[in-house]
């Protein structure tokens, strides 16, 4: 029987189901904020903490957290998300061979994208999971995501929400020193990120409203030595076990750099993504994944200062349950 | 023989080749920021600025600036832009329905979106214009922009660039304050830019490095009317005679509620949009359309204050000639 | 209460429901294939009616009756279905350019093409009209048609049957010898059918396993004045009351040169193809639209001969609910 | 210096310029069927031969010869070809679980694709291939594909023209009797050619006209065994060498079940496709690849004929440089 531990030692690896409803059950937000709510914890960020996000911004610097969208990405094709495919439509080839085609010697280019959602940096919708058949706030899958998208919850109405007091856990520098990385495979406990926050200092406070960035350093690893499995394969990251701790610090959104934000292999002998079953449909958390926290890890290092003004605002896409973005720090 | 006169009276209509050819010399940036120079205008923006922008917001108010993307846009395959398509691979109804199949009852969604960049709200990269076969500072257009995108001057360059202080200038209200909304065909002027910034007071006063936003208010006219006309037809707009004000202000960028920025018809008797053909690929000038400029508006109103902080990251499309963005200010 | 009957006039225009059901019950062939079936009334097509198709070929031409496809089609947008996007990932200007990056002076051209499966001349596969929840041969819809598309019968069943006898009952010029023509909202009866072979002579008869084509010249008419409301609006076609007419002729598969096969506006106050709702679901008939009989309407006409055989393979694209194609008819 | 010697023991593999160039024109057709010309070596297809080819029909049987078009293709991303992604715009989940939506319980289902052309079973069209910037017929390659595709040898302009007597030579069967497949590398040479049409007797002739269909066996390798490198990697296919033998026989087009339907790793130091860029761009030869021809090859061997009516068209696909297609042997 679950016990709701935070220790991954105590966890069953036998019994995901067990272990997911447990927590499914005590960290459930639904109705906290209404019947007819479509955030979430984003309902954390208040206008309280957007001011004191700005009063961060001290130098004037940007750093993107954003992947590059191109050809070259880690997606393999598994359920149908290749890399963007960036195409044009006119260049400037065309322009300069034909100039006088259009009046007074003017020349365009044009370009699309066919990009799944979810094959960069993004975010999580609320409708992007669910548990056994039911989405974000206790309502039916089918009545919330249809083929038509997601009628209720869809990224549109996060579109002017996301942007907050920032704050990045580098757990990949504090508990691995000397690379910056963490091992594939390794899972995140609650006792290393208030370590963590212990040990960066009083700009690492995790609290209500904040979105958290926790840095593995995997993305460092695979741009050395090749995408190989980043997408689906072995990653650092969350240990179920934060459930709890995700719960209670009532942080309004979570990015990781990794393609899944919790550690893979994951901790069952047969099972697939627990944690996104406890923190999306049942505590309404969005969650963003492949960000690239490289340069805000390098900036955080270099002045011991962790927190920032994070604009991280999604495509408003209507329906959809989830989106690109590319996350601007101000610091 | 052109004259570079502010007042389009003095435009000769017959000749948009030799109005335009005047005003792109007289306004040409390029070398200003030396010959590799991937950013133009978008140099102006500065720490300084950006530090300034932040000790604007006082109230934690966020307001999105970007319509939604949905099939139910403008577009009609002109340029073979359509108007986004957004499809699930991934439904609540296949969770719903068979909740078994995968392990411990997690089930999701996912989707993707075919879009042409121009689609909708979007930054104009400097890729996008030539003037005669030449793209921004100098460079041969068909060595910038080939089948395999913009290898030069590509939207990625500015992933972290586009925040700085925002200043609305809200030409509908000023010149129409019983309707709110310019009618189609309608020239702004240099004078018109330069009393509506008296009439709104300090706070919309446009200097070096700031993002410019013009309203026009023929967004909420189209959206009670239906989308009719708005990608291409008449619509009020820049006179191709701003140009030396928008060079002379040292602006970073600017954006309209417009499908084109500029006014349409345009001002001569064959023309097809040759501000553009100033602004882009002479001046180094960042354009955006389609914004929605009507909350913004409206809040601008109510305070009588006209800038703030504005997060307009474009996504990094690696290559592309312009991207789609959900800008957010915040104030 | 319905009476089967072949005559429009003694249609009930306030009960679709009724009428639908009344004929889906009274031609449904489920179960005629087995439980197992997959291709409907493909299967009247067998190797003697393929071998006697061959036979008609005696001058060895041929006639393409698929339109092409490109970005000046007839679609709107509805259902998501715009017209096919074709577009270029290199093309000759780059390899004219730079015609050393290849060895030995190699260069090439690619393209990718999006597109609705039901934008232009296509077939209708079985998984694509349900009649209140149930698919072809009596299987739940949801069964069948799942976001991963149709798990059971998808159109690569029918990669290699859909080679039959061709006959084309020319209406357009039957029925309006002047013009070619029939005008939009013409509900073409059993009696036209009939009378349509009888004067057409021997070579139309329309029997077991052949491909029918109906040709109302409405394609002709669009080419002239413009797509129009082709994709959706009034059209001739065939009346509801057609059904028993293809049930009892046990015709492999239809096609027409119109948007939606069956006579728009719909014979009833509110009503949507309610044609299609009989003969795909439950008689498990092959529909073909959009498909361009001019050249084949002439070729017949000239030769007072009107049957051939036909090529008109679908793309196996797996799960699909529809094709498009490029019929052939080679007589 | 080149020979044209048809054995590859003597081509200088240090020297692919010098022996493409000999070969391209040695063997070029520029101006053959005129200055306007579209179809290179299609145009061998006449009225005559497709007659005999209807003939060949005496079974009434179809074969298939295209592979299904899905996400689990050969495609890894190489020039943005991905394999093809069918998403699904409505289904029957939707339909069932509300079927009360429509009016008298219609439901439907709908789809749409993303393909690259060149994605599985296709031709390459002429505009697909150039030689140092020059296209079919001598063309300027900027001449003819442009960012809005090929404006003159479209893939549209032999919509009707691919129907003819299909040969099959199985040269795995005949050089490998035991496995039926073709060792990667292996070089088809002329000789081999012969020996083959020798082996499987009068019905393999090969003439002007004709379809020329040869089996390596890849195919069938790569479905036991995965994909691998089958997009690009090393192949059976025809050696370099055999290009003169292409050019007398007359073939109106080639097609493999290979990736790129000559040898690779091919037969120089460093080249690139060398066979394509005589045989395209200068022969005008129309080359389909991956073409499914295991059911073709059981079905020759076991009548010991190796002939049959081949309807092959492409779609139509304005101004395409390739098309995707489902190939149909009718014998």
């Amino acid at each position: 029987m679950s016990s709701l531990s935070e220790n991954p030692a105590d966890l069953d690896p036998t019994d995901p189901t067990g272990e997911v409803r447990a927590r499914a059950e005590a960290y459930r937000n639904w109705g906290r904020w209404g019947e007819d709510d479509v955030l979430g914890t984003l309902n954390f960020i208040d206008a309280a903490k957007r001011q004191e996000a700005a009063r961060l911004v001290t130098e004037g610097l940007t750093v993107s957290l954003g992947q590059e969208f191109n050809e070259d990405g880690p997606q393999k094709g598994w359920k149908k998300r290749n890399n963007p495919v960036h195409t044009m439509t006119g260049t400037g080839l065309d322009a300069e061979r034909n100039p006088g085609v259009h009046p007074h010697g003017i020349g365009g280019a044009d370009d699309l994208i066919v990009m799944p959602l979810q094959c960069s940096t993004q975010w999580d919708g609320l409708g992007h999971i669910f548990d056994h058949g039911y989405a974000w706030n206790g309502r039916r899958a089918g009545d919330v995501v249809t083929s038509q998208g997601d009628q209720v919850t869809g990224i549109e109405h996060a579109a002017s929400v996301l942007v907050s007091r920032g704050v990045l856990l580098d757990l990949g520098r504090h508990l691995r020193p000397e690379t910056g990385e963490l091992e594939d495979g390794y899972a995140i406990t609650t006792a290393d990120l208030e370590a963590c926050v212990a040990a960066q200092g009083a700009s690492s406070a995790v609290g209500r409203g904040d979105i958290l960035l926790v840095r593995t350093g995997q993305l460092a690893r695979v741009r050395r030595q090749g995408w190989g499995d980043y997408a689906g394969g072995p990653a650092p990251g969350l240990s179920l076990t934060t459930a709890g701790w995700l719960h209670r610090s009532e942080i309004a959104a979570i990015a990781t750099d990794t393609w899944g934000f919790e550690v893979r292999p994951n901790e069952f002998h047969d099972s697939f993504q627990p944690l996104h079953q406890i923190v999306i449909p049942n505590m309404g958390l969005t969650v963003g994944e492949m960000w690239d926290l490289e340069g805000i890890g390098r900036a955080c290092a270099e002045r011991g200062r962790y927190d920032f003004l994070l604009s991280a605002q999604p495509l408003p896409i209507t329906g959809a349950v989830g989106s690109p973005l590319n996350p601007i720090a101000l610091l």
